[in-house]
């Protein structure tokens, strides 16, 4: 990545303009740059967990105004009329979502940039406000990172009478907003199922309640949990899980739900475990700005522990670097400290 | 199948016996015969989509007495502990579940018998009083062959406000009774999916709103129904369907629920289609003796049009055959024309 400029979308009476705070380096970012999943556009500008102050405010736009801290995810636009949108669905916009960057503009006001820049300026139906006492470091990886894990255990009932018991498979910069989140909404039993053993304390600090590593294979799990769970999130992306096991800790009607596309067109699932154990499997991807208010709002009255690492802005190549080497504990988060200079 | 006599089980104060008044034909029974699932014991007495009349009632059951009519579906014995019996959720016992042919009663009381025969003896339990007002030769079927589809329907929420669009894919058998329960349910879209055209006239006798024929593809149905049903049953059982065109075809959050067992241990399934359209792929398998009563209540309530045609039990080796052959339209029931010869 190198510091240049470009030339950003045209301004509408619907858009925000910001002075960027910070943004999280998401995976995303670096499939896109290394084109991936397709051949990006060119300039690029990665980054769709941002954190900024209101600096200008388009004439349609309600409720915002100049200085307030918004947060935008890794959705900018859709197509605000299909039933999908109607109901808070803008993620599964049945006319495409368009990405907070390597995307066009839907009404034709040109391409989307991201976050590892200065300035943004895009929609402001999908910016958010960030509540009072939720640091802008913490809040800009949940933008995408958080929502991404939170959807899927908000909307299949985490902590409610029927979802106590929650497992988490994976545990890396996902799965770890997917630790603290489960217990911030109030789920009894949070199990952390990661490979290595290496990785049990931080879970726990997290949010666990017990840590499973399958590293020998999945007889502790389905020993401790056979039947029992009511919900499981699938952070792993690859096509090889054993998933029979997986279904099999569900109960009756529980939901093993992916949230990571798997590195391949399909994956060879023992449907005859679902019919077994009446169980279901489903995936999600990330929330509408309604959901990741609401999100924001746990996040600053409960306070998890997210274990997020501040980099500069002006480091980001190597942050990146450290990211793809899996280094972060659990997710990066760049500071604007270029603003002024 | 030839006459014959048996040692039923040993009689227990929590048992039931009945004389029996007829019997459906399900293609289990026909799995079982011809050791399809693995050998079966001998001797072996399939059926279990039983109908009868109480002679004699063990000294710890409640609630019946000698002349009431009741009906015996798939399922013979269960746990009665594990969390999922006690929530009514017996076909998923942990214990694992005991057929109502082929079995052995977990107490030791010896092996399960099923109703292509004069008699019934077997756990209480598992026995269900037929509504005034129901005829038996309808109840019998529903036992296995309308429970397997009518549990998703209830338990999916078919009729109530966020399900109202519903898909069967398959009108065999047990699509049938999915065709006219999920209108009876009160679902105002019901989508009959099914191979040849040929079965369009059937369909919407049965409860069906519209009929695709999926011979040339699901262009028709993506066409039609793109994100748009709260619900599919899958009753098909072979391994290449084109799950991703029906799973595009559901809301976010919305299910695919297979109910036949796949002629493969897994199926190839696009989880990316999973995670762009937020919608779950699930598995069901027959309900419990409480799910049994709400379907029977249902049934002699609204009076579905399930299209069953009698058969004498007597003639029972040719209606095997000619189920065999995909005659049925759409479920045969066994008569007992034997009793008192």
């Amino acid at each position: 990545m190198v510091w240049d400029q470009y030339e950003p979308k045209k301004w509408t009476d619907d858009d925000l303009q910001m002075d960027i705070e910070c943004c999280g380096i998401c995976m995303s970012d670096l499939s896109t740059m290394s084109d991936g999943w397709g051949k990006a556009k060119r300039p690029l500008v990665v980054g769709h967990e941002i954190v900024g102050k209101v600096t200008h405010v388009g004439a349609n736009v309600k409720g915002v105004k100049v200085g307030d801290r918004m947060g935008v995810g890794a959705q900018g636009d859709s197509c605000h009329k299909c039933s999908n949108c109607e109901r808070d669905e803008e993620p599964f916009c049945k006319d495409g979502v368009v990405g907070t960057y390597n995307g066009e503009f839907k009404n034709g006001s040109g391409p989307s940039f991201g976050g590892y820049a200065l300035k943004w300026r895009g929609e402001a139906h999908f910016a958010v406000k960030i509540p009072d006492g939720l640091e802008s470091h913490i809040a800009a990886p949940l933008m995408c990172g958080g929502i991404t894990i939170f959807s899927p255990l908000h909307r299949y009932g985490t902590g409610t009478k029927d979802v106590k018991k929650v497992g988490i498979v994976g545990v890396g910069g996902i799965g770890a907003f997917g630790l603290a989140f489960a217990k911030a909404l109030g789920a009894e039993t949070v199990v952390a199922i990661g490979h290595s053993p290496s990785k049990k304390d931080a879970a726990m600090q997290l949010g666990a309640t017990d840590y499973i590593s399958t590293a020998d294979g999945s007889k502790e799990l389905l020993g401790k949990y056979k039947q029992d769970l009511d919900l499981i999130i699938n952070t792993a992306n690859h096509t090889s899980q054993d998933y029979a096991s997986l279904i099999k800790c569900l109960r009756p009607r529980g939901h093993i739900v992916n949230i990571a596309i798997p590195h391949g067109p399909v994956c060879p699932i023992p449907i005859g475990a679902l019919i077994s154990t009446g169980a279901a499997m489903g995936g999600s991807c990330v929330g509408g700005p309604k959901e990741i208010a609401q999100m924001l709002q746990l996040a600053a009255d409960k306070k998890p522990n997210f274990m997020i690492e501040k980099r500069n802005l002006s480091d980001a190549n190597q942050a990146v670097v450290d990211m793809e080497a899996n280094k972060a504990r659990f997710r990066y988060c760049l500071i604007n400290d270029q603003a002024g200079k």
